[in-house]
C-alpha cells in the first residue's frame, strides 16, 4: 500500500533557474527537501547548483513531488506539456505572473490541469539569474494559487505546502482576477516607472546628481529585464493597459491643471494618492483602518527598546508597526509606534508614569 | 580689528521647525554650533529644543552667522525680508524645492539679495514634522546652492560651509536650471507616484493582500504632506507639466500598444526606462554604516516584540533599525532588525537559541 505524504515534500524539479526558480530550490533546501534543476541555459544550472540550489536533473530520477516550471508566462504551457510527457512529478505549478493566459494555453495543448495548480509568488527583485536568488525571497510575501474546480486537492495541499515551507503566504484567488490585480500593484507600476525613468536617459548631468532618494525608489523596478518585462506585459495586455491609461489620464489633468496655475486638480489627485498609499498593508504604510501613531524620545542604547515593549505589553497594548529615527551620535532616539486607536492614549499613558518623553 | 571667520560657524537661526529644519539644526548641533529655533507654531519649537535641536529664538540674541529659512517656496521671499528687518544673521539661505519663483519674489519685496544664497538640500522623507528630523538626514546627499552675479563670496563661502557641516555635497546652479532639473527628477516623479498610488484608492483587497515591494516603492513618495507639495508644484509648475505631459505621452502610447498586441512600443519604453535608470549615480548618500539585517518570523500579538528586544539586549545588540512586514489575519509576521554586521550573527544565535524561526 501506497503511503502518500500530503505536503511532505521530499523531492522537487525546479525548471527555469533564474532568481525566482533557484529562490524556491534554496528555500527548499534549506527545509530539507531535494530538488532536482533544469534550465535550457547548462551554464545557469551549474551556477545554480554551485550556490547550493540542488542537483542537475537526470534521466531516471524518477517522478518528483512537484515540478515547478519557473519559466517566462508565455513558455508555462509548453513547459508543463512536456513535464507531463516525461512524468518529472506528481504535481506541477510555476511561477509566473500572469495566471489566465497560461491556463487557457494548457488546456489547448491538452495538459492534465487535475494535478496542476497555476502559482505566483510576489517576490522578485530588479536583479534576475541564479546568482541574485536568495532562500528568504518569499519570506512573509504573498505567494497567488489559482486553482480550478478540477484541480486535485491534493495538488493543490501540495504546491499550498510548498509555498508555505518558502516562508510566503498563500492567497487563494482566481487566475482573472489574479491578473486585474497584479496589472493593478505590480505591471502597470512597472511601466509607470519605466516612463519616469526614460525621461533621465537624456537628463542634464546637473540633473542626475541632484536626484534623490525619490526618484530612486520610483525607478527601481524600471532597472528590471526588459525581455522578462515583455512577456509579463504582453500575457496581460488588456489589464495592464486599462490601468495605464487611468494613470496617464490622472497626468495630462494635473498637467492642465499646473498650466492653468495649479488649483484644486492638483491638491485633488495629491490626496487620492495618499488615500491609496494608506491602504497599502504593513511597513509604514499601515493596514487599512490606520494605527494612532506614538511617538516616544528614548535614549540610543542597547536595552532601551526592550523596556519600551515590556512597557507596552504591561499596558496590554499590541505594537502593529515600529520605526525608528535615529542619527550616529545623537543622544536621543524618536521611536514610533504604531497601535490601535483606542489604545494610543493608555499607552502614552504608561510611558510618561515610567519617564519616557512622550510629545503630544 | 574685526576677525572674520569665513565657514567658522559658531551660531546659526533656523526658521521653521519642520523635518527639513530641525535636521539642519541637530546636524549642526552636533559640530558644535549654536543654534536659536523658531516657527510660526511654538509646539513645534518645543519639540524641537527637546529633541536637543537647539533653544528658542529670543529677542536680543544678536545677529547669528546664518539664518537658515526653513519655510514652504512661497514663503521664502517673505520671511527673508522679516528675518533681514530684524537683522537676525549676516548671511541668509532657505531650503526650500524651488529656487527662481522665490528669488524673483525676494527681489520685488526689496530684500537685501547680497547675503542670501538660495539653497536646496536634496533630501527629505514621506513624513514630516520634527519628530522625523535627523541629523544624518543630509549625509552623502547633493544641496544645490544657486548664488547671483550679486551674491556676496563671503554669503557664499559661510552657506556653503553650512551644507558641508551637515555631511552634503554642495552642487552650485542657476536657479532657472535648478528648478528644470528637480521638475525631473524629483516634482514630476512625486505627482506620477500619486497617480499610481490613487488607483490603489479603490482597489480590491485581493489586490492589496498581493501588493509586493515594487508598488511600495513606486508610491512611497505620495504619502508626502500634501500641502507641501502643491506649494512645491505650484511654485515649479511650468517646467513640471512638461515633464508629467511627456510622461502621460508615453503611457498613453504603450497602452495603445498593449491592445494592439504589445511589440516594439512596449519594448522601447522598456528599453528607455532602463537606460536612463542606469544613468542615476550609484548609491548617493544611502544612510551610512550600512547595517546587516536579521529577519525574524514572529507571532503577531502583543509582548512578542518585547521578548525579541529583551533577546536582542541580552545579546548585547543595539538595534538601528526595525521594519514589521505583517498582513491582515496573518498570523505571523516577519520583523526585519537592522544591526551592526559583527553583531548580526550573534544576535540570530541568541534568537534561534530561545525558539525564534530565523532564516538565513
Amino acid at each position: 500500500m501506497e503511503v502518500r505524504l500530503i505536503g511532505g515534500l521530499r523531492r522537487i524539479v525546479v525548471i527555469g533557474t533564474g532568481l525566482i526558480g533557484t529562490s524556491v530550490a534554496l528555500a527548499l533546501r534549506e527545509r530539507g527537501v531535494d530538488v532536482s534543476l533544469a534550465d535550457r541555459d547548462p551554464a545557469s544550472v551549474r551556477l545554480a547548483a554551485e550556490l547550493g540550489a540542488g542537483t542537475p536533473l537526470r534521466d531516471g530520477d524518477g517522478p518528483a513531488d512537484v515540478a515547478v516550471l519557473a519559466v517566462p508566462p508565455a513558455a508555462v504551457a509548453a513547459t508543463l506539456l512536456d513535464a507531463q510527457k516525461r512524468n518529472l512529478a506528481r504535481f506541477y505549478t510555476d511561477v509566473a505572473s500572469v495566471k489566465a493566459r497560461p491556463l487557457r494555453e494548457a488546456a489547448e495543448l491538452g495538459c492534465d490541469l487535475a494535478c496542476y495548480v497555476a502559482g505566483h509568488p510576489l517576490a522578485g527583485s530588479e536583479r534576475s539569474g541564479p546568482a541574485a536568488a536568495r532562500a528568504d525571497l518569499f519570506l512573509g510575501r504573498p505567494w497567488a494559487l489559482c486553482p480550478t474546480d478540477g484541480t486535485d486537492p491534493a495538488a493543490v495541499e501540495t504546491v499550498t505546502a510548498l509555498a508555505r515551507e518558502c516562508g510566503a503566504q498563500t492567497v487563494v484567488v482566481d487566475a482573472e482576477e489574479h491578473d486585474q490585480a497584479v496589472a493593478l500593484v505590480s505591471h502597470a507600476p512597472h511601466v509607470v516607472s519605466a516612463a519616469v525613468a526614460a525621461r533621465l536617459r537624456r537628463a542634464p548631468k546637473v540633473a542626475l546628481g541632484l536626484a534623490g532618494q525619490g526618484v530612486r525608489d520610483v525607478t527601481r523596478i524600471a532597472a528590471g529585464d526588459p525581455e522578462l518585462w515583455i512577456g509579463i506585459l504582453g500575457s496581460n495586455a488588456l489589464p495592464v493597459a486599462e490601468v495605464i491609461d487611468e494613470v496617464a489620464a490622472d497626468l495630462t489633468a494635473v498637467a492642465a491643471a499646473l498650466r492653468e496655475g495649479a488649483g484644486p486638480g492638483v491638491s485633488d489627485l495629491l490626496e487620492r494618492g495618499g488615500a491609496g498609499r494608506r491602504r497599502l498593508p504593513g511597513k509604514h504604510g499601515g493596514r487599512p483602518g490606520a494605527y494612532t501613531v506614538v511617538s516616544v524620545l528614548i535614549p540610543d542604547r542597547p536595552g532601551e527598546l526592550a523596556l519600551l515593549f515590556q512597557a507596552a505589553g504591561v499596558a496590554g497594548v499590541n505594537i502593529e508597526d515600529v520605526t525608528i529615527e535615529h542619527s550616529p551620535g545623537r543622544p536621543v532616539g524618536v521611536v514610533e509606534l504604531s497601535v490601535d486607536p483606542a489604545a494610543a492614549e493608555r499607552l502614552a499613558e504608561e510611558l510618561r508614569a515610567r519617564g519616557w518623553s512622550v510629545p503630544g
